[in-house]
């Protein structure tokens, strides 16, 4: 990665691979195929270590299945840190392939913190850590981290402010889960941000939103894009209508297409009139479409189900 | 651990230690001794094994100096995630130490997602995960892990529900950090719940603390605490003294102290009328109490450095 911007490194993606699909790279047991469940079994027992070779090759193939025909892939690093350090070695391999892959990866780990722990987190994922004698060492370099904005500027800023090697963020604005309202959609009081009492009051998540404009600003791309993403659930499309007008350059990263409920139509709600500023994210749906007819040809149908996503995507 | 109630016990290491203090172990090469480094060195070259395999002798010395003098542990999980793999298996291994000396682990990971990755969150650091064959295979097991609640109660109760091997957790509601209030200090619309017109405005923060509070109801130990507890930064003191009002029974644990800024009667803003629900974190102040006087026996300069904060905290 260059010091560009990721933001156009990801439309240059889409602009190649004519898809706004992120697939979700989120394994699990329950979602492995047999032969891979017997191979990972023979080799190390029933082990993390067995899991985490399992969960890697379940990725590999899908990794090559899919390649050149999607945006980018989004990791779920809970399902590998589930699995301690064995997982996380396993998810370390994955980006590598994925890299080698030219696919941009977007790690969904929604980290969040401030100062000196924000800057190990951006090491961690974006950039390089210092070695004991104060040489660099290469974290897992992904393009984009989702992170949670609830510290503030404190915990945002510093995944923005490391050149060369820097990455992109995806903010949590508005999350596709039921009870994303507790918090998100609250109402705020009538002065905040200089709104009159007689308008609509901003909502909690309408108020991240304007941050994450902000914070986008001074990071915009040759492509009208920002290096500052958002994450806005498919299963609210009047909500992701509104944000887009507080946002009118950042990047939204779509959650909750397919398997949570939310259509293409959903999905798209929040598309400028460029047709850019979207991508749909989908996991169950591809990496588990085996599962449907029992296909032993995992991989062939993640890469089907992609297919079938990105034409409906088109035409949605 | 048991299935009782981890702020019970809790509060039963603060009545044996008759400490409130919790050591942040949040190692970085710059804070090691020169002894660690070279052995380090020495044994792996400069990599990032050698810089794991250093954190991990650190923290061994300083956990066999402070045991049965501190409340609590808090690992900083990004310290450690800087380093991928090899930082991970430290952690690991720190966690072990720790729970072999029979102190409390608080992991500060300040994850937050939703539904089944909540789940797999949950089984990395406080319970298990399924084996390829589905037998358990145990995670970090920590007592305590440091929440971000902003996805609402499908990001926080996935780490609550289960029986036996749950833990407690710490939920974001008032971070230490100058721009803290980007989010939290916002004030809401009068009308969310159910407040007048003419009453002051319910802050996000508060609305938090709420939310905290009616988590934690169902699960308040003998000791009349919860196993939710609440973040809530010494630099804010008055903000503390008003969240104590909306969480009765919470536990707060509070960084900010020294290093940041934090008396200890900022630090103890919060505390009930029965000397209860308060811990105090320390990191640096502790861990790199050695560089002060560039003293050799750094683990035993970290426990004299603990035994000046319990004495503070005791007259605060």
């Amino acid at each position: 990665m260059t010091a560009d911007h990721v933001a156009d490194q990801l439309h240059a993606t889409i602009e190649r691979t004519k898809s706004i699909a992120c697939v979700g790279l989120d394994p699990r047991p329950a979602l492995l195929p047999k032969s891979l469940i017997d191979a990972a079994i023979a080799a190390h027992g029933d082990t993390a270590t067995a899991v985490a070779d399992a969960f890697l090759n379940f990725n590999v193939g899908l990794l090559n299945a899919i390649a050149g025909h999607c945006a980018a892939v989004k990791p779920q690093s809970a399902c590998y840190e589930a699995y301690g350090h064995a997982g996380v070695k396993a998810l370390e391999d994955t980006v590598r392939h994925a890299r080698k892959l030219g696919i941009p990866v977007i790690m969904d780990a929604k980290r969040g913190d401030i100062g000196s722990t924000a800057e190990h987190y951006q090491q961690a994922f974006l950039g390089q850590a210092p070695s004991l004698k104060g040489a660099s060492l290469p974290g897992l370099n992904c393009e984009w981290l989702t992170i949670n904005g609830y510290l503030g500027s404190d915990g945002v800023l510093p995944f923005l402010n490391k050149i060369p090697g820097h990455g992109g963020v995806f903010v949590l604005v508005k999350t596709s889960n039921p009870s994303s309202g507790d918090l998100q959609d609250i109402a705020l009081a009538a002065k905040v941000r200089g709104k009159s009492a007689s308008e609509d009051a901003l909502q909690a998540m309408e108020l991240m939103a304007q941050l994450v404009h902000h914070w986008g600003q001074q990071r915009t791309g040759k492509s009208g894009l920002t290096d500052v993403g958002a994450v806005v659930g498919a299963t609210y499309p009047a909500q992701a209508k509104r944000l887009r007008t507080l946002m009118p350059n950042t990047i939204f990263l779509v959650p909750g297409y397919g398997a949570q409920g939310g259509t293409a139509t959903d999905a798209l709600a929040g598309i400028r009139p460029d047709g850019r500023g979207v991508i749909v994210n989908s996991s169950r749906g591809i990496i588990a479409a085996w599962q449907k007819n029992k296909d032993s040809d995992w991989a062939g149908a993640a890469r089907a189900a992609l297919d079938a996503m990105n034409t409906d995507l088109a035409s949605g």
